[in-house]
């Protein structure tokens, strides 16, 4: 294809009217059987394809959508997008995807990219709508000016967030966070022996991290299991935060007999932790992964986690946008309970 | 901002023409301070900015960029993404991430997405540029439709290949790989006293995979080391690759005391392989990664691993493709060469 070759172009070389390859073009009027053909012939001479910039300024769409999320070399944010991706190309659309690194450290130090630049660099593009995927939505205080801004995106095109709702912005809110798994894996670990668990990883401050450490106190109290502020350590979702707060709670003195990790990659970082210690899993400590990302089968032990269905999740939002962006009806909500996968990590409490 | 806000809006309520608009817009014509700030007044009020759509009709640009993978979530193309993201938009891109799904197996069984209809999407997105990091110029046998279309794509765009250089393309080609990394690591497992090493994972006819091998056979012969059919095992690049292809080794009846795994995700599943048939990391059995994902360093055992600076790689394919853009003369080749990080899953051969 010849970026410069216009419309004009086709219609002169067809000896035809712009108004005849447009109608080629779109399929609208019907045009004689050999007049299409003839413009066709130069159509495809040229792999002429309609500038999309001019349709979009006509039919007001551009067929590319906006994907916002903190780091997509977490596995938990490539596996979404990777679903997301999949659906929107088969629906016609491209993906503009945009990594803000945003982090609730990084945003405390004010060190973090903005957020708001990547909201307003989407509206400029004049996408056809937004799935926001984490970042400052996930803080239980969220700034202002994140609010303002993300009130102006979502009253400009249609918007789907992952997260809780809030008050008086007009997105969908599709809260997958589910308290369920958290008690599931606490009232199992009890059911070994388990009297004193700790809580590993997540980063204070952000909502999945505090409505999971929620529910991690809600049923120790509830089961009776012993509760002390040493059993919890958080820092962030990477194996570096794992293995750091994971060696905290090992070195406080009270010895715990399991560890909830917050996601699978938390994990890995524990069991590093566990092993310069000099214990063994499932042996001395019980591992359990909140949010499953690998396949626990291939991994040394094999990890026993909560699968929270991301690839569904993933597949649930983009057809909430698409379904948005068609004006049609929003669909039933999904089921997103977590299951809790067992493998070799976790076993009786031998203390 | 309301999406319906026009240039022509802007000018009728700051009481000035269109032109005058478009100069305080565009900073192009010197305007009076007074009518400036009455206009930008205007501007503030609606959140206006030019339609990009009417702005890349006129100037030929999109500012957008279009990366094309097949998997991100593989970390390697996470990384390269993440990098090549960050770059692009501190130089005002956005970019559109095409996950095209693309692996040897899929394209032979046909059932593989088509890369080429990415490549039309992407031309009709008339993106300024294009990243392709992996998929079928993989392959050592490229098929010819997919030819054409990198030809068209390459005639039409800027365009950066991540691969071994193809002749009459007019893409940029970088080539990170480097045979180096391989004869290194297996020079250090010889200097260990390591006489039968095998190698896992990776798929067969494509490129990557087929110059390592080539470099393990060469290397093998130069040391004067065993070198038989049943020490190689491919199959993909994922933890169950490394699994299945590592047992495959270890059962074929003649024991090595080494493995190569193709990178960090097939080590794991290696490790799975070793600690099922009861051996022990590095007691019975050497593991090297050829590519390293992930910090080593938290890794149970600790992993010793190539790094092959993919971040380096993708802050280098950014930077090509965004000084071509701008018709740069081309930077000088960056040193990919890798190195070789010791940690515990090496050691000396005890057989």
């Amino acid at each position: 294809m010849d970026k410069n070759i216009t419309i004009i172009q086709i219609a002169e070389e067809s000896g035809v009217s712009i108004a005849t390859v447009s109608r080629v073009l779109n399929n609208t009027v019907p045009v004689s059987a050999k007049t299409k053909e003839r413009v066709q012939k130069v159509i495809d001479k040229y792999h002429y394809t309609p500038n999309p910039l001019a349709q979009g300024l006509i039919l007001k769409q551009t067929k590319t959508l906006g994907v916002i999320v903190p780091d997509i070399t977490n596995p938990y944010f490539s596996t979404l997008f990777s679903e997301i991706e999949w659906a929107a190309h088969q629906s016609g659309y491209s993906v503009i995807l945009c990594n803000t690194a945003f982090s609730a450290v990084s945003f405390a130090s004010g060190e973090r990219r903005k957020e708001e630049t990547y909201f307003q660099m989407i509206l400029d593009k004049k996408v056809d709508g937004v799935i926001i995927a984490g970042g400052q939505i996930d803080l239980c205080e969220i700034g202002d000016s994140y609010i303002e801004a993300l009130k102006r995106l979502a009253s400009t095109v249609p918007a789907v967030v992952i997260g809780r709702k809030l008050p008086d912005i007009p997105c969908t809110f599709v809260n997958k966070e589910n308290d369920s798994g958290i008690v599931t894996a606490i009232r199992y670990l009890a059911s070994l022996g388990h009297k004193r668990i700790g809580f590993v990883g997540g980063e204070r401050e952000v909502y999945i991290t505090e409505s999971r450490l929620d529910a991690y106190h809600r049923t120790l109290l509830e089961l009776k299991l012993e509760d002390a502020p040493e059993f919890v350590a958080t820092s962030d979702y990477y194996m570096a935060d794992g293995y750091h707060a994971a060696l905290q709670i090992l070195d406080c003195g009270t010895p715990v007999t399991a560890l909830l990790a917050m996601n699978d990659n938390v994990s890995l970082g524990a069991l590093r932790a566990i092993s310069d210690r000099l214990l063994s899993v499932p042996g001395d400590i019980s591992l359990v992964s909140c949010d499953r990302f690998y396949d626990g089968e291939y991994l040394t032990p094999r990890l026993t986690s909560l699968d929270r269905h991301n690839d569904l999740l993933g597949r649930h939002v983009i057809k909430l946008l698409l379904d948005k962006i068609q004006g049609l009806p929003a669909q039933d909500a999904v089921d997103f309970s977590p299951e809790l996968v067992i493998w070799e990590s976790s076993g009786p409490a031998h203390l």
